[in-house]
């Protein structure tokens, strides 16, 4: 099975694309999508639209694992994040991937069998389980390989993600 | 100068066209994208990204009017408008049309003069301004509709609104 794990975001959209074989993780390819925030926002979502496009064509996932967006996020941000969500679900919807919800306590359980792990024991797990040198960098990235591990336990063990609404 | 108005959200998009030529309003075409709740949430946002690129592509306009959205809205609905309205910029920005943002009080200040008017004083004026026998259907139509008479009395007085971000 493959996984796009997704980190959403505007300024910085995380991506991890990895293969589950056998209960074996091996990651195929990981990176972020980055805007500028002097460009306008419109322009903003749709450099995310292009690359979200351009890594579900190369790629070709079979699950889209991507965090749950909760009104409690950060009250500056979360409508930004929520219209770059939109535009990222739009692109995943086009491909045909099929599009599963994490909550972040979810991925923590799923990643480290630990519900209330921190975050740096979350991407120690995801460097040892993905046979990595050292944790992907920006911290979006890493966040997004794990909510691919996640939607794979998950998936394994049958208590599969929520889709989207 | 021809503009598009947009009420965002993902069960109904109301949409609206005009003219607005030498102090004159006319009608060019209104109505509203309409989503099932039964349909996934990401088909739902591929049906109203295909209907804005279809109006887009008909109508042609010169300019987007759109409500801002702020965190203080429904706390039930507010993420998945968001996302709704994410994918209505990107819309907007492939197809070129620059994005216009205003708040419902600055609505009601351009169309009825009253910056504390109540929605039926805004529709029987947006009624009247676009020389309608009644009232367009559903509120949403007529909301954009208004929304679309707004920017083009404020940027008659140069009150232009706040692109997005």
């Amino acid at each position: 099975m493959r996984v796009l794990g997704i980190d959403p975001g505007y300024a910085i959209v995380g991506w991890g694309v990895l293969d589950y074989t056998g209960n074996r993780f091996a990651p195929v390819a990981y990176g972020a999508i980055l805007t500028d925030k002097d460009t306008p926002f419109e322009q903003r979502l749709a450099e995310i639209y292009t690359g979200m496009n351009e890594v579900c064509t190369k790629y070709r996932p079979q699950a889209l694992s991507i965090e749950k967006l909760y009104y409690q996020h950060n009250q500056t941000t979360v409508i930004g994040v929520a219209e770059a969500r939109g535009v990222i679900l739009l692109s995943a919807a086009q491909a045909g991937v099929p599009i599963f919800e994490y909550t972040p306590m979810q991925v923590k359980q799923a990643v480290t069998g630990y519900g209330k792990a921190v975050k740096k024991q979350i991407q120690e797990m995801t460097r040892i389980l993905l046979h990595l040198d050292a944790v992907p960098k920006p911290d979006d990235t890493a966040d997004a390989l794990a909510l691919a591990i996640a939607h794979c336990h998950c998936s394994r063990s049958r208590i599969a993600g929520t889709p989207p609404r």
